[in-house]
């Protein structure tokens, strides 16, 4: 894998030699040391000290920062997306799995250890579903790319009066585009589908922003964009059980979609923001991200 | 209320002359000026800016600092009880509500605006029980005092072979002490109801430390005392749901029980730590709890 990210990066460090530094948004919890472990997708890692593998293959010496691409997405939409007027707000993208981060005074919020923000393992349902994870009824268990169309399918049974029937009659992986696609042609199913699944993610994201005391939630990644019977749905749920206190609550689309990982990599390497690990000869930079 | 309050101060002023400041720990949701919201269990109260109400009845000028109850409870703990050693860690009180608190580096954190750790209203089955709040499945509406004594009593249904079910005749309200005394006698109807409850305890804290990144919760309050047939299970529980990154998470009883907020409170109002709203003539302290 670090091959390959480093065949992707050495033709841009050619091409472009006032590169100042590089910056990596990597799945798995990442440490106050740039150590990525356990990205859940990444088959056979365990513990990897990125900066130091990747530092070899691309022979250079310019400042590389890592973290959790949640966590870079997250700064990308707080200093230049939907967050951009606030200081504290729940990132939540929704992709193959549901990552998040919480960005608090306008930084990235990294708990203990680094691993903060994993919304996609909030249960729902203590006796729900079983998720990778080893836990039950945890939101990415539900709404996560892979269990949501194996959940339609499950659904859809021998259902005839669904289009959706004899799509996946033709092989086709009910992915969430195509049961967004279907709810948007006026399929019954579809959009009772897509309530229910926006109504645990609205769930999932009251209990946060209950126990963080946050006001305002960021939801990005592929399903965001292709789930529009699944956003209002989540909004009503959220605003439905989220404390009094938090009655302002608002739930948003992010803004920069899939190239916020992309501007927030590049925002952790330029250190301009939340840089924490952004080490090179002669420089240690901690910016707001780490205190 | 705060008569009744100021009631109790006035003596300890008169009896003791060197007295520094007040701090005071209260229900509900305290902002970074001290004003109460909504504490959930004071009919009638919706802001409340208690140091402005509280300095005329008590004549005073000495500091007044005002903070969450759980919050208080959870500073002892980290500076005198259970969380002595650790910098980061969940507290979790178990009485007539379920409050909680986030201890980040050794201090209270507060969230956007002050009401952060509210694990009560974190939700364990987002279609079950209803909660007060106006959310359902809420843990506090499993085992808040009050709930737990009504579903015990639901549960029972008409089964003879518990001994709660003639404590229940007899017209005693099943409260958690009773049926913690029932399962240490052997009363199997108990021993699985609290097991049950400790389950749902566990998968709360479960889905708050894999959000926050926390490896400890601290359980404090009535319930954890005469919990320990819950308070096992909550435990096994926990283990079995956190992600694999906090796979050393760890569950302790509260060391200080009842005088956790008798000792926070006493620490905030002398400003040691996380002092955040301690005014009066000439001063204005802000410690670690406000940055």
């Amino acid at each position: 894998v670090l091959r390959r990210i480093a065949s992707g990066i050495e033709p841009l460090l050619g091409a472009h030699p006032d590169v100042a530094s590089i910056g990596l948004g990597l799945p798995g919890v990442v440490n106050d040391r740039g150590d990525v472990s356990y990205p859940p997708n990444f088959r056979g890692w365990e513990v990897v000290a990125v900066e130091q593998e990747l530092r070899p293959i691309l022979r250079t010496d310019l400042p590389i920062a890592v973290e959790n691409d949640a966590n870079v997405a997250a700064l990308a939409e707080a200093h230049a997306g939907s967050g951009r007027e606030h200081r504290h707000f729940l990132f939540i993208t929704l992709g193959t799995g549901v990552g998040g981060c919480i960005i608090h005074d306008g930084a990235i919020w990294r708990g203990a250890t680094g691993g903060a923000g994993e919304i996609g393992h909030v249960s729902v349902d203590f006796n729900g579903r079983p998720c990778n994870c080893g836990s039950r009824g945890c939101i990415e268990a539900y709404i996560g790319h892979r269990y949501m169309s194996t959940l339609a399918l499950e659904r859809l049974g021998d259902s005839r009066s669904s289009s959706l029937r004899s799509l996946a009659d033709s092989g086709r992986e009910l992915e969430p585009k195509l049961i967004n696609e279907a709810a948007e042609s006026g399929d019954s199913f579809a959009r009772e589908f897509l309530a229910d699944m926006g109504d645990m993610l609205g769930a999932a994201i009251a209990s946060a922003m209950n126990l963080c005391d946050l006001h305002l939630a960021i939801v990005g990644g592929g399903t965001s964009r292709a789930g529009q019977y699944l956003i209002e749905p989540a909004r009503r749920s959220l605003r439905a059980r989220v404390l009094r206190s938090i009655a302002d609550a608002d739930l948003r689309v992010a803004h920069l979609s899939n190239d916020a990982g992309i501007i927030g990599a590049a925002l952790l390497g330029l250190g301009s923001v939340g840089a924490r690990n952004t080490t090179g000869p002669g420089t240690r930079d901690q910016g707001p991200g780490k205190k």
